[in-house]
């Protein structure tokens, strides 16, 4: 929607501080008994509160029909138009996880999975390991050496770990090895151009020697890899925005995102309540807030209406922490829609609101889709966020004489 | 809005099945008398009743103010840029009759017409000759050859044919001969570019030629041309979207514009019942169906707002044909709007609803103009009609990790 340079060239630092609250996956879709959606059916007096207080609408983070996975939301919500700035999944996971990445650096994120004796994947999560178990399963192929390539494996969480590939003449440009079902057998890597041949090779070489090594471990006896990917290097939103900005996230991905953007990410317990008190034990040294719950999206992927509702209704009884501190712009928003009845992502443009004392309120008074859909915000792209929350904040300045 | 690119990388198969209504023209303009459009006259409980279970919103062909002609209005309906695909006149009737069109040919629209003994045209469409006489004159102007080239003379309807070139060295950078006016001379077609030279010389030397022998059969005692133009090559649906697409038109402009995005024109009658009856007998071998109906366009472009009206009803006792096959998506939209007010094409958007048991329902209960602004679509560029059908339809995959 907006050039970023254009934005830079009219940005200036200001006292104001701004609470952006991205609550993953948060627009939802009716429930078929009740006829309302997740937000609808959560008892939310402080979000309401803040709506009545604000103006609301519903944002596209990539544009209508389009279904975000996590980074181009939350980089529209940033401000940066997701289709031009694009970051590939092992890159995002191993900036997550604080993983040094060095220039030409190959990210990968990895599963471990179960094969059975034909090589077929019977479950491409191993049966969701233990966190102490993958970090076991790591060590035990973290350094192998292949021709000229050292491969870093590092755990994440559960059945996820990175796999860093070095060495000269590497390119991200190769195929995913997760056939993303079951009952086949995983891909084999393949080059994309003509300069990843030995990136495939490196990476299915690797496959075969780590394959050796789990056999013992069943059921995480085989690994996925997927989202080959180098570092992007983005403008900082500090340069675009002249904001000191820092990122409070428990889940790692949302972590590497905010550090991707230039974030500054402050350590934090992983409850609600615990971020929202990192927040406040912060406030003083920064003037741009990022804070990212993860419960939202987890809840409706699992299909759980009720989770759902019950962690909406978690955030905004917590919400008083964030309000007390009297922030001039509070922004609350989702990088997509997770509907409990779609079970995942989906294109639903996504509820938002903004409150501030000078944002012209306009006559809703509930947060919820459809009180969105007749707010002041109007239907816009999740990339006009940053530059109102940034006007109301006045940190913008006249475009234009 | 969308880059077709990113569309086709993440449009994927799926069972489900999408029906893409076209009433041509369907957008109107209040009647002095009632304050109410052609499509708020109406009685349609089965339009109103898909609204209701649905979500509604305008789509601007082109854009706010601009006036689409038939091949944008449904290009963006397809998904097509309408200002980045464009398809001249020539192109578009030479395909809705079938005619094989080869690498290099350049197809004009053709009108017989009428011009005095000074060469002024009187009547430019020859008094509305009848189809069999067109058939006649098509006949006996079919295959001159000039210079290298061959002229393809074949009748449209009416006083209409198309004349298509075919030689080496022609190009599309031509004039037109109709002066889109009477009482003055037709024009002399010119090249646009000089590699157009050629082209000019052999058109205006079969006009000619042509006037020669049409000279007996006044009123059809000449012809003008317009439109010259060449295949224009656009992806195909199926390419993009990963569809099997079918096309139900009974006016061979829409046909041909179905052919030149890949779609299978299914032969059909010229009724509404008979083009719904159509859709039902192929309903199994196809997962997306784009239904025309002409009358609506028609009835406004003659300023006839009880004919629209009466032709909004026929089409609303006949969708139960349509609604009885559950398609999993049915989307309800015009090209552009032709309010029998201004007895023509309008810029004014475009009301259009989408049904869908996913497509998270606004609160309108009536397919009107009025309900159409306070739907949950909101105002949309056409373009974003087939991104929403496909992610309704499961077509459309995660964009991004």
């Amino acid at each position: 929607m907006y050039d970023l340079n254009l934005i830079k060239s009219i940005s200036q630092p200001s006292l104001q501080k701004i609470v952006l609250l991205v609550m993953d996956g948060l627009g939802g879709l009716p429930h078929p008994e009740t006829g309302k959606t997740e937000l609808e059916t959560a008892v939310k007096p402080n979000l309401d509160l803040l709506t009545a207080m604000g103006i609301c609408g519903l944002t596209d983070p990539v544009g209508p029909g389009i279904t975000p996975g996590s980074a181009p939301g939350h980089l529209a919500i940033f401000g940066y138009d997701p289709i031009e700035f694009n970051v590939g999944r092992g890159i995002l996971e191993a900036v997550g996880i604080d993983f040094e990445l060095k220039p030409g650096d190959v990210a990968t994120r990895g599963n471990f999975c179960t094969i059975d004796a034909e090589g077929l994947v019977t479950d491409r999560r191993a049966g969701r390991i233990s966190t102490e178990k993958c970090i076991e399963l790591c060590r035990l192929l973290d350094g192998i050496k292949i021709q000229n390539a050292t491969i870093f494996i590092q755990p994440v969480k559960e059945h996820r770990f990175i796999a860093v590939f070095r060495g000269p003449g590497l390119s991200a440009e190769a195929s995913d090895s997760d056939p993303q079902q079951t009952g086949v057998p995983a891909k084999p890597v393949t080059a994309l151009i003509p300069a990843a041949n030995t990136m495939a090779d490196v990476a299915n070489e690797f496959i075969s020697q780590a394959r050796i090594r789990l056999a013992p471990y069943s059921p995480a006896n085989s690994l996925l890899l997927r989202g080959f990917s180098q570092h992007p290097h983005f403008p900082s939103m500090t340069e675009i925005y002249k904001i000191k900005a820092a990122a409070i996230a428990s889940y790692p991905m949302y972590r590497g995102l905010a550090r991707l953007v230039g974030m500054q990410v402050l350590k934090t317990g992983s409850t609600i309540a615990e971020e929202f008190e990192t927040l406040a034990r912060h406030y003083k040294n920064f003037d741009f807030f990022f804070v990212h719950i993860k419960g939202t999206d987890a809840a409706g992927e699992d299909g759980d209406f009720k989770r759902k509702v019950n962690i909406i209704e978690e955030v905004d009884r917590e919400l008083p922490r964030i309000v007390g501190l009297r922030p001039d712009v509070i922004v609350v928003t989702g990088d997509h829609s997770s509907p409990a009845m779609i079970k995942g992502h989906s294109w639903h443009p996504v509820p938002s609101l903004l409150y501030s004392k000078i944002c012209r309120p306009d006559q809703e008074t509930a947060f919820s889709e459809t009180a969105c859909l007749y707010g002041g915000l109007g239907r816009i792209p999740a990339t006009a966020l940053m530059p109102l929350a940034m006007a109301n904040a006045l940190k913008l300045t006249k475009f234009g004489a």
